[in-house]
């Protein structure tokens, strides 16, 4: 049996933390995963930001409240999920994701949670796990899956190359160069090729 | 983080084999895990019955095309999606539960397939792996998940007992009486209430 696991922002959604950047006008959040490929180091420097700025969750989930996902994302989403199994595994945040979740329909989501003082501060972050992507496809390959795995980043590498069939999804150019054997799919359409040919497959 | 794993027939579903007996006439395929544990007897069995009576999976698809969700169960679905990721455990298969899926929003469900012939007989099934429900916890439990997990019969006892919180949901007496420590809950509000007070322990 077959299970599709994709990435989130960037294939689904807009980054959120740029959005928070260009909304709040501060322009060191703007570095994500494709800048630094060091999660722990990107988190690190953005709860900084973030403190420094006296910036709230409150103030952060009112911006990403005015997102939407990306134009067809819930249309080929609906057909995914109606010939497919399908989770997403993000490194992304709950606290974060759950009202841009509830507009695509509450697919299945594995990521990381923070930390919120009283006051709304974001105190800390909390992965999950090391290499949360690879080991979530490993796991379902152990309970006897065949994983199909899309992303468009750095942090999509492992689930990329862990899956029994992995490709990028509309990745920029630095990420292609990096990683030239992994196939590239650059729109919904040929996504949907591509999926049909490998869910067909026996 | 945590990670609700729930069964599908009887809790959110009605049983689909005893529905399908009553629609077709067919008495035999009464016969559920409530009333034989080993599930590959029961199977092997239902589908000696089905060549039996020439029923082809068109014939049970619109069986269960007929079928609707348990009342309640969109919206108290709906309220566990909204509050925490959530997946479905059954030992249906996906050529079966698909309609039925459509109708309650495509949770992600992790069950078992069917092999159909040209001429739409059912000719074998394949269970994806042993004690599948179980495994599942432990694989989420693995990406360091804690689990809450509920079902209503003895082919949920792994999986519940597995969990790190798990419970009955509108058990039938005789389970009910075999697994005596295992808690109860009887409907949707309770259901809630005790998800509700699971979630929020830290």
């Amino acid at each position: 049996m077959k299970m599709i696991m994709a990435d989130l922002e960037g294939v689904f959604l807009p980054e959120i933390w740029i959005n928070v950047a260009r909304k709040t006008g501060i322009e060191a959040l703007n570095l994500t995963t494709r800048d630094i490929r060091d999660y722990d180091v990107l988190m690190s420097r953005r709860l900084a930001i973030l403190k420094e700025n006296h910036l709230t969750i409150q103030d952060i989930q009112a911006v990403i409240a005015t997102l939407d996902p990306l134009p067809g994302a819930q249309k080929i989403l609906n057909w995914i999920r109606s010939c497919s199994q399908f989770i997403i595994l993000s490194d992304t945040f709950e606290e974060f994701a759950r009202p841009l979740m509830a507009k695509l329909g509450f697919p299945t989501l594995l990521c990381h949670s923070l930390s919120i003082d009283d006051q709304g501060n974001v105190t800390d972050y909390h992965l999950r796990v090391d290499n949360p992507k690879q080991k979530a496809v490993q796991a379902f390959q152990g309970l006897n899956y065949q994983v199909i795995a899309f992303g468009d980043s750095y942090n999509d590498i492992g689930m990329i190359q862990a899956a029994d069939q992995g490709f990028f999804f509309q990745p920029p150019d630095t990420v292609v160069a990096d990683f030239p054997d992994i196939p590239v799919t650059r729109n919904y359409d040929e996504l949907k090729s591509r999926l049909t040919r490998l869910l067909n497959d026996s």
